[in-house]
């Protein structure tokens, strides 16, 4: 099995490696910019690769879907940093993508993401990680409705949306692209619901917004190792080595950017 | 066996049925605005539908498909509509949604039809449904980004993206949701190759654009009626009652709206 830092280290050379479909044509160029040279910490496909090799399941079987979720993650932050949403002109230091390459570039380059997504969650014989990654994708999107243009909507639902649904597919696609039944794939599901919780709640934190602004510093904290007992005890039920997401668990709790 | 009318209501039905995704929340409004209350003329799920009928395949199984294709269509002229890229403010005497509902709404209106176009398209047991539709997606988002962004690229690679790739894709996708084995489906294949040119080259006529500017009325007319042939002489090579597409085609070459 591998450390986190090994799998990060896969996911980030599978994604220097992947080429985007040919017939985008120039429309690659801010796509990839967008997904690979702006970085990322690649949280969500080290997680699916981790639960792929808890079901003993090879790196490169379980890619794929992995790469995918970390498309869906990028499509919506080239997306949401379009002045029409969050307005941002810079992301990790860098000029987001509508800021380098202009708005209707931008535009065009979050949705070549989300379609090459689907593409690599469609080249498995099952339409099932396409059909969950559909899924959690929309989850996400009703959730960044919500933060931008419903001030009023409930925090729990915004976060349990924007951020818990990739959380929770990253947990879900690597099952299907395992091959595991759904019938052994209840307590995974239940691990992947704490995981969104814990990670939001401690962004929160990091960021003193949200859950620190609803609840104060000290109960943000508190909720945040609440979130990650839950997480460890879901684990604990699973008939597996879960010892490496047990490490990513504790590293998300404590985790200090 | 459903007249071309009789499909096209049928389509109308179950878009108007359809359910968007619920945890959208608040956005299932302004996309259902772009998918039902702009209408259109549901040309490519018509096709589909046509299509899984020639194959016996009854219309409810590919019914799915069809609609994930209108989906992605619509997807595209909500954002293509964005004022970072087309700037229209109307589509077919209405508001178009940005126009109806703000830029930012409008970008996830088209995010969100594109993953609920997946979400059906992945409702198949095979992938490969989804994985047509990714494929066919990808070439028109090239296609549009060579249209707005790169002024010198070639019309006909344009349109072969734009518009082409689409009406591929409205011939091949009911090809695997009625379970037509791969090593059948070359003539059909060819059959969507020139629906698109055809469609394409008719709609410059009507615009006075594209394949007129470039050759003259009387070249590109000539252009339409050579690529209606081809079409009608790829049917013929098919082994099926394609009487109803035969017919479909002949409305495409002398449609005048």
């Amino acid at each position: 099995m591998h450390t986190p830092e090994q799998l990060r280290e896969l996911v980030e050379e599978a994604l220097e490696a992947h080429e985007l479909w040919p017939a985008l044509h120039g429309q690659r160029e801010s796509a990839r910019y967008g997904l690979v040279e702006m970085g990322g910490k690649r949280i969500r496909p080290v997680i699916s690769l981790a639960v792929g090799e808890a079901l003993d399941a090879p790196v490169e079987q379980v890619m794929p879907a992995a790469l995918a979720l970390e498309l869906v993650h990028n499509f919506s932050l080239v997306h949401d940093d379009l002045p029409a949403l969050d307005d941002d002109a810079e992301r990790r230091g860098k000029p987001s993508v509508w800021a380098a390459y202009g708005e209707g570039t931008a535009v065009l380059a979050g949705d070549a993401l989300l379609a090459e997504a689907f593409r690599l969650a469609a080249s498995y014989e099952t339409a099932q990680v396409a059909r969950e990654l559909a899924e959690a994708t929309l989850g996400m999107i009703g959730g960044q409705y919500l933060d931008t243009m419903e001030p009023a909507a409930d925090l729990e639902t915004v976060h349990r949306l924007k951020t818990g649904c990739l959380f929770y597919a990253a947990v879900a696609l690597p099952l299907w692209a395992a091959g595991l039944p759904e019938e052994e794939q209840r307590p995974w599901r239940a691990f992947g619901d704490e995981l969104g919780l814990l990670f939001q709640i401690v962004d929160d934190i990091l960021d003193a917004d949200g859950y620190v602004r609803a609840h104060g510093p000290d109960r943000a904290r508190a909720l945040a190792d609440e979130a990650a007992l839950r997480a460890h005890a879901r684990l604990g039920s699973i008939p597996a080595d879960t010892s490496v997401l047990a490490g990513i668990v504790g590293e998300l709790a404590v985790r200090t950017a």
